[in-house]
């Protein structure tokens, strides 16, 4: 499906927790604290659909932060994302509550049963008439390991060689109701066509599944998929399987540069770049002036605390941020081990240029557990709307997957103020396309094999 | 939280498919068709709510029947139970379109891991304000294992040995958060007492999961827990761990004799026989007059076929029952591998007086496949009110859970025709108690470390 204009993708970044992306968001005078129910997530699913946003994404990670000082005490005092709820429950009463937007979420390819994620994002795409998106993840660190039976995380790389084969089964299991299966008539007894609903007898280096799988091809083919992988191994995996890639890029030439260089690798995996979204993750604090944006920053970033910081880092480098001097730089061995987000890693060398950075570097460089973590862009409608077209325009993106400083207030005031004046310029949709989330994106309807 | 009266347990037995528990009912004439939609389900759960059923309640497998001639041809043309979506999305639709309906769903303690069974139910149980049940089962057969990276499914006392483990490890994890946890305070940055949030640090013999959880604790402390165990080992595991149990006898004296066993063993697990509800698995068909009902019963059982019977009994024993004569005896080494259902071996041992069965046999005696497997009260609504009043004030059960012949018109039949009469009597609620499940059931709610 060509799309006659480039229009810009318009994402929001959730978390099924206390908290947005931004830690400091539970303690934000205008949050609302009542994230233990669906009110909460219907508030903000309200505020997407009104602005238009194609897709409400939702994060995970399958522990809490305990890795910084071994302890998850100072962590759940402080609220830092200690609560994580099942993000595909959560999903499901924010796409009930809407009616065009996209849902999205992440489930993960290191702890869960590729049958298990085939089954349940089929399921939520019927539900849902065809909104759905499923963002692969590895997973992070050993916490998780540990609440999983297992004792260590698995290696980077390893994880990302049983993740290409999960994506196999996975999508194999997708096609294997045929678009025209379903007959149900009545009269004739006939259910579905014999023929048409195929075993996928997958037996590889990982998994085994058989099947045949247990639900028909869903309205929009199958869900979209979603990838956020930094690294150099995790860009590759996103290549080949990411419809919608997630990126975090600090300045308008690195996210140029990367843009780039992401697209010309799904060029090289035979892939069409220009079918593949690039929105890079981005806080957005708006208000009707510049100054009254720059009052609405000043009450935001009061919010931080180092905890915060510290125990974010900690567990997404899977290291304890306690466990030595902040200056005292990372040996060799150090550096081999770190097993979460690499991406992180590269960024803090490239930026320092030092091979070897100190845990002060990371939290410098990194910001992260504050909204610095992102690009921000703050300032009046007009001004924010600037930014995001030297972006779009110059093409250091597709389109952005906006985390909120404050919840739901940061995503009424994009819905309110940036949105109206980006559709003014022609660069967002002023109306959903059509029903399914591959339609408003402006992709086509998914065929069956046509990802091998 | 005592009861001044008893009253029966009302719980619609629901699959998350194209046809309830009777196969023909996707062939029924009033039957609707649109299973992939969330309006199905909606309707569904309308129809429960305006009969003050206590519980809405989503059976599952992890496979389709495909066992029957090693194949799933045959099946998917009659539409023998072939679409098995994910029981707890479709129980999030009907939950969210009701407002004191009870939820409950089957999620399999072989083939997921606790950690994350535990996490989805709390979601659930706080997105439906504590409305949220969990039918623990053990799984059934071959072709599960085999979608799950398995070569053949565990045997059946193994399997019961790990659900007891894994148990241990989800009421454990939601045991992790004390009531009062959370403090949410704005001003002094506290958002829970890290004293009051603890790691479960499970290390047993099948099973490793640290913690902490990352959920709070639930409306109503935790979900219900179910269990349908019908052998020996199943029956035991259900009188350690279950507060509503599912049965099934074929007459009047067999429920009677079934339910004193059953209540006897769980005084013997030194717990409450009055706190377990028992209700066993019922059709009903009824009528304004008794020959409606007779009507619409041959209708109802005009919609089966031998395919349905076969197919199912196949999945249900893990057995092949086109790979010998129908007529052939079971030898010892055949049944000594029955590794699915026992509980339908030992009914048909018990009831033929045969210790080694054919084929016909299990045909005829479990009736699988036709509405004759559970049993069936059909008449006017007096006539089904008198079975029903037989049953529970006779000690044959505490409730029933109905399944239906056809969709949604069984359950409308039954919420418009049978309930009135019920409440008439006394028998059943005419309205809810409370919001949550467990008040709806007059259980008191769930305390940290009770099910020690």
């Amino acid at each position: 499906m060509a799309q006659a204009t480039r229009e810009m993708v318009l994402i929001g970044f959730l978390q099924a927790q206390n908290c947005s992306n931004y830690v400091g968001s539970w303690r934000h005078p205008a949050s609302q604290s009542d994230f233990l129910t669906p009110d909460y997530f219907r508030r903000i699913g309200t505020a997407l659909e009104a602005g238009k946003f194609h897709l409400a994404f939702f994060d995970d990670r399958l522990a809490m932060p305990d890795i910084l000082g071994s302890d998850h005490k100072a962590a759940v005092e402080a609220g830092v994302r200690v609560v994580k709820m099942d993000p595909a429950t959560i999903m499901m009463v924010m796409g009930l509550a809407t009616e065009k937007l996209g849902l999205g979420t992440t489930y993960s390819t290191t702890y869960y049963e590729p049958f298990h994620v085939a089954r349940v994002f089929s399921t939520m795409d019927h539900m849902l008439g065809g909104r759905v998106a499923w963002n692969v993840v590895t997973s992070l660190n050993s916490s998780e390991a540990r609440n999983f039976s297992q004792f260590e995380h698995p290696p980077h790389d390893l994880r990302y060689d049983k993740a290409d084969e999960f994506m196999e089964v996975v999508l194999g299991h997708w096609d294997s109701w045929a678009d025209d299966a379903l007959i149900i008539d009545k009269e004739s007894g006939r259910f579905a066509d014999g023929d048409k609903v195929t075993r996928l007898n997958h037996e590889g280096e990982y998994y085994r599944s058989r099947g045949p799988f247990s639900v028909p091809r869903t309205p929009q083919g199958r869900p979209v998929l979603i990838q956020a992988g930094q690294s150099g191994r995790g860009q590759r995996f996103a290549a080949q399987w990411g419809e919608l890639v997630f990126t975090v890029s600090p300045t308008l030439e690195a996210g140029q540069r990367n843009y780039k260089s992401f697209k010309d690798q799904v060029a090289a995996a035979g892939r069409d770049p220009d079918s593949i979204r690039v929105a890079p993750a981005t806080y957005i604090i708006v208000g009707e002036t510049q100054s009254m944006a720059e009052d609405k920053r000043a009450v935001i970033e009061a919010q931080a605390k180092k905890i915060d910081s510290l125990a974010l880092l900690s567990e997404a480098l899977n290291f304890d941020f306690g466990s030595m001097p902040m200056d005292q730089p990372f040996t060799d061995e150090q550096l081999d081990n770190i097993s979460g987000l690499r991406g992180i890693l590269d960024r803090v060398v490239a930026t320092t240029g030092n091979a070897k950075p100190t845990l002060d570097d990371f939290v410098t460089i990194s910001k992260r557990g504050t909204i610095g973590e992102f690009q921000c862009f703050c300032g009046s409608p007009k001004q924010v709307a600037d930014h995001m077209e030297e972006w779009f325009v110059g093409r250091a993106c597709d389109g952005f997957v906006l985390a909120a400083p404050f919840l739901p207030g940061g995503y009424e005031d994009i819905s309110r103020l940036v949105v109206p004046e980006l559709q003014k310029r022609g660069l967002h949709q002023k109306d959903y396309r059509g029903k399914t989330l591959r339609e408003n994106l402006s992709l086509d309807r998914a065929q069956v094999g046509d990802w091998k």
